[in-house]
């Protein structure tokens, strides 16, 4: 039984903090480490179990045979992977970052031979640390998970089983898949948004007495802080470019149209259309059925439905 | 005093009747004329005077000398405009609409005596029609008034009254400025959107499980009726194709530096500056002062600097 799984994570900031409060809420063992003597400090004064170093972490999980779950800021991604290879060569391994690609390409370099299934998160706030977690962060969230071929079906479901238990919907995806979508849905609407901000601000003091609802709307994003946006949009840099050219091509299209007959009628529908299809999903639930032939095909297909895992069948 | 200028509106919509109850609330001599008959119907149940005819609305202005308020759908703009210039061919004539160049070369084309300052109150909601306006529909929000060379300064104190009576701050200014400002802040921001949600619809299911705030954001103005937002857009051609042109250029850019460098920091923090430019904007209160030598050119100045007139000096 998965869901009896332990659990090590590492890393406890607003994410990997909030992970280890669902795993412990759920009766598991779990432990985990922080580099930050802050958020270890807290996480201890809280009951939680937070070892000395990451090794020691990580032999505990080699150990327990236990779900690492790699929850550090990305530049101490390397260090720490490093540190797997060493101390739990073959551990269950995730983590929660935002890109999926570049954590994969880490992982076969540095930590070959874990038995590694990306997952994504998706929530977030403003603030981090370990102060700002909780156990119902994940609540009602999309969780991808990683269903590319190859992987670890176990391990999958270790990592899916934990999701569930965080309240999240599983949506099967493959790593470039995600990393698309995201791309579109996630850091093209900043990228967009830097943009209209900074045209808008172009017209002064002016333009920005006259600002409204639409303005706003549009640029609010804009005011996250710009390093966060800056790493998180680099991060993704080849599926970003794609998205970029994507909307690069349509505003060309939009900008030839009113220069040349002066309509606009197809942009403004087609974004109608967008819009209506945001509006009009509503995501299925779905059982991950891990007993039938190519279970990782099957979660691809289902999730391209936009459907989400709420069950397992194993 | 032009504070008891008798008004008189010709259209009765969401704007136009919320300027008839504003006119009245302020004890003026006030009336109107509409082509639907909804709405007149339902102005006179709520105690409006409403004429049987344009031409009627239009004598009765002539000889009263009041502010004539065009407040009719773009398409109906010609038509009034002749009765106009047949039964009021040089009174006080303001308007309503978003844009402003292409409606002053209405005027100067069909109505060349009219002394015409035109006007646009930034404020609207997602109704239209008579009930859904209301006397308070303008407090607290700009009402731009065109403040170009060679108008009639009686006039313009005209209508920035009225501005001021419906509780609104007056922004002067020209109005070529006016159409380039709402280019950048109220039409591109519909083009931007239209264009995210495009990218991100593409993205099929997949992406729209995925999406959340900054889509979510990024492209709320797309669910506006297209129809609307296209005759918004199309009405600022020119303008808007600066404007477009400016965001072309910064996304392109940004799609150079993520292809060659990978880098994104120079377009994230222009956007931050952008969005902290409207975060900071405080519009500096005002008088507009006409005693003073070349107050058109005086009030321009002011409008470029953010400022809201909130009472005039004569």
């Amino acid at each position: 039984m998965n869901d009896t799984r332990a659990v090590c994570v590492v890393g406890l900031g607003l994410i990997g903090g909030s992970v280890l409060r669902v795993a412990a809420g759920a009766g598991r063992e779990a432990w985990g480490y922080t580099e930050s003597a802050t958020d270890a400090a807290a996480a201890r004064a809280d009951g939680y179990d937070v070892m000395a170093t990451a090794d020691e972490a990580l032999i505990r999980a080699a150990a327990a045979d236990a779900l690492v779950v790699l929850a550090v800021p990305l530049p101490a991604v390397d260090g720490v992977l490093r540190r797997v290879h060493h101390c739990a060569p073959t551990c269950r391994l995730t983590d929660v970052a935002s890109v999926k690609a570049p954590m994969a390409e880490a992982v076969a370099e540095l930590a070959p031979r874990a038995r590694y299934v990306g997952g994504h998160p998706m929530a977030g706030t403003a603030e981090s640390g370990w102060g700002a977690g909780s156990a119902s962060l994940f609540d009602g969230a999309a969780w991808v998970v990683a269903t590319d071929e190859g992987l670890d079906l176990d391990v999958w479901a270790d990592v899916a089983t934990l999701a569930l238990a965080a309240g999240a919907g599983v949506v099967p995806a493959a790593i470039d898949e995600h990393d698309a979508a995201v791309a579109r849905i996630s850091h093209l609407p900043h990228v967009m948004a830097a943009v209209l901000a900074g045209v808008g601000a172009d017209g002064g003091p002016l333009a920005m007495s006259l600002a409204a609802g639409s303005f706003r709307d549009g640029t609010r994003v804009a005011g996250s802080r710009p390093e966060l946006v800056t790493a998180m949009c680099e991060g993704n840099r080849w599926a970003l470019l794609g998205a970029v050219d994507d909307a690069l091509g349509r505003l060309g299209a939009a900008r030839g149209s009113l220069a040349s007959t002066g309509g606009l009628a197809a942009t403004i529908r087609a974004g109608h259309r967008g819009r209506e299809a945001l509006e009009d999903h509503r995501a299925t639930e779905a059982t991950a059925d891990l007993t039938v032939t190519d279970p990782l095909a099957k979660l691809r297909e289902l999730g391209r439905t936009g459907a989400r895992v709420v069950a397992l069948r194993r």
